[in-house]
């Protein structure tokens, strides 16, 4: 029979691309309150929130396909339990365009509605970070990944998904107290991910 | 000539993500009554019979992704009828964001809303659970399982397949006493399918 | 280098996954003129002309994708002209959501909207048959099939498919006669082809 | 462990076949100021533009789509560079539809509104056609491509892909003249490329 990982990572890569088109529709249609008598360069100058938003999003989207297609590849079956973490993986991620909307609105909103805008959000990728360190734990338990896989490399990558929700935890923390800080800080994480991935092994290792 | 059931799964995949996804985006946005003028912690609140309505619909489409998923490893061959019932399938899928979004704006409506909603959202699954029983019922009439898979399996799974419509069936009956109850009765039994999924097969059966 | 044809596949798939379920979406959601104040029964009534018009289109799209799964089983190679024929085809398969809507909504208009509705929508199979039948052609052509195809069931099929425009072509003409009349002669067509698809090819060519 | 571009591919397609089917949708849909009293044809009439927009813009995604293709049909390995240079053009590509319906929408605003709509949308393609150069030269730089691939096509590749950004920006360049000229210009050289994609390698190359 098939191998079996090979459906779920095209699964979830649907989900994960039709977040990501989704997201450019949704966020780069014009607000209600943009002025439209003013020309084009007024109007979307008035919504340069939402255009940032949709690069953020897109970068962070972006990231968890990558962890997700370096950690999927060293998955050779699966149970019903893995299936159900890559489920509420799926969750998650499907929830960050909302997300990402609540906290590009409101930005330049009250305290209460910047801090709970912000908590949301981190939340949203502290879940998605949470559910990658539960499927790759069961895996590895379950001897689900791949044979030839060297297990003191399996566990390298178990500690350093780890660290990922740790320092979410903080930035999700620093929301309280000033959540534009909580937010660099957020993305910082994302763009080290982008160029050195969590489960971006040694070439060595891959084969 | 490639597998037959590859791109099978490839499309009903694209279809349920969509489901997914869509779902996610339709909901999570404030319905025209909601008070914008209060901060974004009073909107959220009033809203939140969408945030459930998703997370519940997510489970119930998750679920149905998993047993597509665990019946279809053991197709490997098509023929024109069982494309049929599968397309059938995926008409009952993309109506779930329908029959879930009435559902939970009549929530708190008149008895006669609350009924026909309820009695729309069970149905729309109880049809999705008929055909899931059509394709497995054909698929081993006529002999389009993997060679390898113990007919024996194949009949329990087929036993398994049919208490579902059954208890759907009875869920459906009581919304006529009680919707809540009736939908109450109906995600637990979609919370037990999750954890022992009906063609969960004995790992024996796997390899 | 990889089977050619599975991406072609895979990414028609996806065409075609979303305008079932963006038509789900589209075609279920209430109109502006819905009375809201008696009830959900009363407005579901109002609207049923919508929902035929999604299980109408989700059964000739299903077709559309079976006899696209039909097809591409038996190309093994591509070309450019290939898969810009393939392309051509998907943009009439996209547009397909929007014809349908007008037709739904018009199909109680005046007479002139009525034919324009109607025509717009036979247009657009039409269109869709003959990029199917332009793609077999060149397939058979070129040598991208199979070789173990016998070429005397490729000129057979050749011959069916050929059979499918004519036919709308006369159901388009009708439409001028009368909308309704082409519609249901449309849609036995339809029908038919669920039934016994026109790359259906005998077993015995399958393996 | 599989190979590595098949992953890519699809993730690719699946943004690919939602960008197109969106458009579809989103540009398909009546403007607020469209004639509804003088029935259909004037409806349409009235809208040519937006459909003129989704066939363009139909005609430049399918292109991508072709080009995407032929590229990657030579990858046979992946690293994180290429994955994130991937999923750059795909930003650019989800950022389509909203540039080409600020076109549309603009096409007989003021002067400055039809500049920079046209620069926006131009602007995007460069984009696009930028992250294609950088994918094929990193590939061709880290060893990623298939081994048969002689690196005398390899390079004649290269040489028409970066034809095309400088063509590109020349177009780009036109928009501060003419802004319909550049567009003219930039859809033959679409047309162009439809016809002979710059990754259509000779028959030879490809077995």
């Amino acid at each position: 029979m098939a191998r079996d990982s090979a459906r779920v990572e095209a699964f979830s890569d649907a989900v994960i691309a039709i977040v990501l088109t989704v997201m450019a529709v949704e966020l780069l249609q014009f607000g209600p309150d943009t002025p439209k008598d003013k020309g084009l360069a007024a109007a979307l100058a008035h919504e340069w929130r939402s255009y940032l938003a949709y690069v953020i999003t897109f970068a962070i989207v972006g990231q968890i396909w990558l962890t997700h297609h370096n950690m999927w590849r060293y998955v050779v079956r699966v149970d019903q339990m893995l299936l159900v973490f890559n489920l509420a993986l799926m969750l998650f991620v499907a929830a960050i365009p909302f997300t990402a909307n609540q906290l590009s609105d409101h930005l330049r909103g009250t305290d209460a509605d910047q801090q709970l805008s912000a908590a949301l959000y981190v939340g949203t990728v502290l879940g998605e970070a949470l559910f990658f360190n539960l499927s790759w734990w069961w895996a590895r338990r379950r001897n689900l990944l791949h044979p030839d896989l060297d297990p003191r490399l399996a566990k390298a990558v178990a500690r350093r998904y780890r660290l990922g929700p740790l320092l979410y935890l903080i930035a999700f923390a620093v929301v309280f107290i000033d959540p534009i800080l909580s937010l660099c800080a957020y993305l910082l994480l994302v763009g080290l991910y982008l160029i050195r991935g969590p489960g971006d092994l040694p070439s060595t290792a891959r084969t």
